[in-house]
């Protein structure tokens, strides 16, 4: 039974086979936000402060912090952000950037013991990151593709992972600190990136027995209804092992099928979430006053 | 590959291991449903050609028809309600009654290759069912249980199934027509009625190499938000290698997380089907006509 254990300064949260599973809030993330990107490169971080309030609110365990804006110093974005949401919140943090010296710039502000995100099979990239996840004592995404792509082959994206694995260990980064992305392609483009992701999942946990995550939300890409396909992708990830994902916690049809399947996974023990979470709340009392049923429930809701 | 056809006298419909997942609709059962019960002993069907309508609207590819009604004379109104049945729609039946004589008179007024439902491990049940589905040349639901009760062991569960499956070669009908329901018990009281679920359904494609099948809706008895458990439970089934179902398909949830399931398994090429039902439809026209896109999107809905 393989732990993760991230943390901030003062909590903790366990990536684990017979855990609930880690949903690690996406949103922090000017890719594809040109609003978020221009505000954070101009220093103003007002919706930095809502993502990471919104996210939390909705249940995400983690959140991930991205600061990859073109032409902009990413290394100081990145600590300053990582600053601030730490100033925020206290669920711990992955510090995602394909630049070294932000991770470093990252990871040197960072309180706690952060999740690295990411490196890949590449030589370059295991002996830039791994070092400084060692040096940090941080845990670290591995990305099972290298310097030949990503693979279709279920088989050659497994033994990249063993490779990560393998060389983390050489740096003295135990295999439980490694966080293994299987890699999931738009299910509109590679028919059977399902099949592959699911039989990857068995494998990583079965025979590598590593923890693992995805960036979850590109699965549905370019098709209609994107969060009913997220939605059965996520609980088809859980039952086949997946212990952790990239996501977006906003979307209550992911979480939902996320908390359901903690629940068919016998990670909700009695149910006592779902129940707390879904339960009806007693009807309104003659004075118009709301039970104490429904207060407990919205509570529960605001605070994941 | 295994395959089980079903059949009426004018459509296929095949259970398999690399096709869409078939959803057999539960609706037509008077178990719990007292209103029912009293009208189909009275000889009103009116509730029963409802829901035979709405059920194949909603996208179910065959019918469960149940006519257990206590101190009712159930064979003659289970073949009654075959009857009729077949008269307002070409899905394929699944006749299902614990009383031999009434599968005995639902199989013989149907016409085409019906799902028998159900045999047990049980001695008694299994020379009773199988000579019968034997001679109307039907296939069989398999349930995992036998005198010794419902096993908390998968292994065990296996093993019945096994012994059915023999059971059924000695009365030559091939394994190929034997569909296993593996028992699903309410997540809510056996903590890990989901594990125990998807291992075995893993293991009866693998090792037995039949299809599967179970009543889905149990899972979640007793709990709060039923369709949520439901539809997490459904598209968890399917990627642990579950083929057909009997459920409620006018629950939109759980049809939408089998559909999303589907194109995850790379059972909906291309996501075509996925495509047609959620696309968005083109805007309005200025005349205030609909779009050929909204019209044809509503036919699908329809034709499920």
């Amino acid at each position: 039974m393989t732990e993760t254990v991230i943390s901030s300064h003062s909590r903790e949260v366990v990536i684990g086979f017979d855990r609930p599973f880690v949903v690690i809030g996406e949103r922090i993330n000017p890719t594809g936000r040109k609003q978020l990107a221009a505000e954070m490169a101009a220093g103003d971080f007002s919706r930095v402060i809502r993502d990471a309030e919104e996210q939390v609110a909705a249940g995400a365990q983690m959140l991930d912090v991205n600061a990859g804006i073109p032409l902009a110093d990413e290394p100081a974005i990145l600590a300053r952000t990582v600053e601030l949401v730490q100033s925020l919140t206290d669920v711990p943090l992955s510090i995602d950037s394909s630049i070294i010296a932000a991770l470093e710039a990252g990871l040197s502000v960072y309180r706690g013991k952060a999740l690295v995100n990411s490196v890949t099979g590449e030589e370059e990239s295991m002996e830039a990151v791994l070092p400084l996840v060692k040096r940090h004592g941080a845990a670290v995404v591995a990305i099972s593709n290298d310097e030949t792509g990503i693979s279709h082959d279920p088989d050659v994206r497994f033994a990249i992972a063993e490779r990560i694995v393998q060389r983390a260990a050489d740096h003295g980064i135990p295999a439980s600190d490694v966080v293994v992305d299987p890699l999931v392609m738009p299910i509109g483009a590679v028919g059977q990136a399902g099949r592959q992701v699911f039989a990857l999942c068995h494998r990583l946990q079965k025979e590598l027995r590593v923890n693992t995550t995805c960036g979850a939300s590109n699965v549905s890409f370019g098709l209609p209804n994107r969060n009913g396909i997220n939605a059965a992708f996520m609980s088809m990830a859980i039952a086949s092992g997946m212990t952790s994902a990239i996501t977006n916690p906003l979307h209550q049809e992911i979480m939902t099928a996320i908390r359901a399947a903690d629940v068919m996974m016998g990670h909700d023990p009695d149910c006592m979430r779902w129940i707390g979470r879904f339960r009806e709340p007693p009807a309104t009392g003659a004075d118009g006053s709301e039970g104490r049923g429904r207060r407990q429930t919205r509570r529960r809701r605001v605070t994941g």
